[in-house]
């Protein structure tokens, strides 16, 4: 049988650009004892996997040229030769961006797509709502009455950090990059505040306009002149959680700003890189807590989906044009 | 009675110089009920005093253009009208730049000069040594076999946070200015390895080879481009504690450099300014475990002692060209 996978070609140079991948047919064999033939239905799409394109040490480790790419996907069990996994069942896995293939039991985990669309396990039941709770509450600790700015708020980490931060009775502003996206995070998300970066002619001012008692809390999805932006207007004894640097990934070089450290010193500003993984041994709690909001329905979400397994390369290039909202999910 | 005094007769735009400051004479009047009059003997020479040169939002307040100076001072008291004081006690507070000078009888605390020098109390009992313990207990977490950086490392505060990481079993690396006060970290401190900044061709380079296993922790009371290089060789995790900025306080306007916030994040690093006051509560706690170890000669110090009231601006310029091992001190 033959199946299609979407391998690197090149590392990209400053932007990455359709050249750097190339898409192309493979032979699938059928699976051994302890291992499941699968079928992808839904391939995550992160701004992480930037990254694990450049041969740089980063906290995972780089896609390796003339290999498939690899991220999470949701896919279904077609055959199986394991006794834990039926044809038909949902998994979870750290798979190749590929239509079908063979998987050990070992590498998956079922799904229940009972409590919400198996998709949701991409995002909001899985690393990106993690990352939004343990971001917000392990390192930016909302107080009722604080205010948080979000940038890059409209993506999939963002609007779950900012209804996080609403559930703690906080003043939340989000930045995002298009009026359609402000207005979905006031009316969806219930965000109190909502900053177009692209048309704001003073963007400190909108800021400062926007959290009235400043900032005393910045989630940063972005990088940047926004975080400038945001960091001008901090407060004593703020925490800035650094979640991720959209705005910088595509960088050639070490990209130069103002200097940080004499703002967060005599502000005595908390300033803290993450990863998930620094939480791994509490996925638990988080997966529990994420669950139990969204069946009360406390927490809602969007995803941007794409029709199609090829479009995958279009998809991870729009994520740094800013082209969706929540979740960037491609449907095979 | 006449004394002299030391104004701010200007703000410092760059690099302060002596023409911001003027002495003058001025009367002394006798003290009041409650009051005691005060002989100063010891007064510290700050890198935060710069600071508060400018007419700038900070955690201290601006110094007032006519108005004296004042810092930390050791002084004796000549006449009292104090029940709490008798002439010849030695008393430390936070006092004018003058010669002699009235107090209120709330404005000081009595020091035991059994213990230690009474100018000690201006630093390794004092404002440094307490800088010094939660900088680095609280937000550097030492941990047996971790690698320590200090910048500044022969200041006053750095030689205290150097030999805490010593206590805590970590290799200590410290950065200074010049071969004699990296001598003195090695051979007086216990300092692992020592590099002079100014002669080393390759600063990273050098980093790297005095921190085989990468650096978990930077102490940085410098910043700039020395900072720079040390954080070049952050390890996952590490922690770095904002001190001080000394590189950058005499800048005009925001200065630049590289973005540190892809290697906070990529690395998971935690960076914190602090200053002390966010640790008052717990100032008791750090006295006490400051001073057994004083007892204990588990650490020592030293000063750079300047004789005489009237040099005061020379010796608040000269910290700036890294005149000073250890404390800064003038002698009246």
């Amino acid at each position: 049988m033959t199946t299609r996978q979407i391998l690197l070609t090149s590392r990209p140079v400053g932007d990455c650009t359709l050249e750097n991948f190339k898409i192309q047919e493979v032979t699938c064999y059928l699976p051994k004892a302890g291992e499941v033939l699968l079928k992808g239905l839904y391939y995550s799409v992160d701004p992480y996997m930037r990254g694990r394109m450049n041969d740089a040490k980063s906290y995972a480790p780089p896609f390796q040229v003339g290999q498939p790419i690899s991220g999470a996907v949701v896919a279904q069990v077609v055959e199986s030769k394991s006794s834990k996994f039926r044809p038909g069942d949902l998994v979870l896995g750290n798979l190749p961006w590929q239509e079908q293939f063979i998987a050990p039991e070992t590498s998956l985990q079922k799904i229940d797509a009972g409590l919400a669309p198996p998709s949701y396990y991409l995002s909001i039941l899985g690393m990106t709502g993690l990352t939004a709770y343990f971001g917000l509450s392990d390192i930016c600790r909302p107080r009722a009455g604080e205010t948080l700015v979000i940038s890059g708020a409209a993506g999939a980490v963002g609007i779950v950090a900012g209804q996080i931060a609403k559930l703690n009775g906080c003043h939340v502003v989000g930045i995002a990059g298009s009026d359609e996206k402000t207005g979905l995070l006031k009316k969806q998300f219930g965000f109190d505040e909502a900053i177009n970066y692209k048309t704001a002619k003073d963007l400190p001012g909108a800021i400062a306009a926007a959290c009235p008692r400043g900032v005393d809390m910045y989630f940063d999805n972005v990088g940047g002149e926004i975080s400038d932006a945001v960091i001008s207007q901090i407060n004593f004894h703020a925490r800035i959680a650094l979640c991720g640097q959209i705005a910088l990934y595509n960088s050639r070089g070490i990209p130069q700003g103002p200097r940080l450290q004499p703002m967060l010193l005599t502000r005595s500003v908390l300033m803290q890189g993450f990863i998930i993984g620094d939480y791994k041994n509490r996925f638990g709690e988080g997966i529990r807590q994420l669950s139990a909001w969204v069946k009360e329905g406390k927490l809602t979400f969007t995803e941007t989906r794409i029709q199609g397994f090829e479009q995958l390369p279009l998809a991870m290039l729009g994520l740094f044009q800013g082209k969706n909202t929540g979740k960037m999910v491609v449907v095979a």
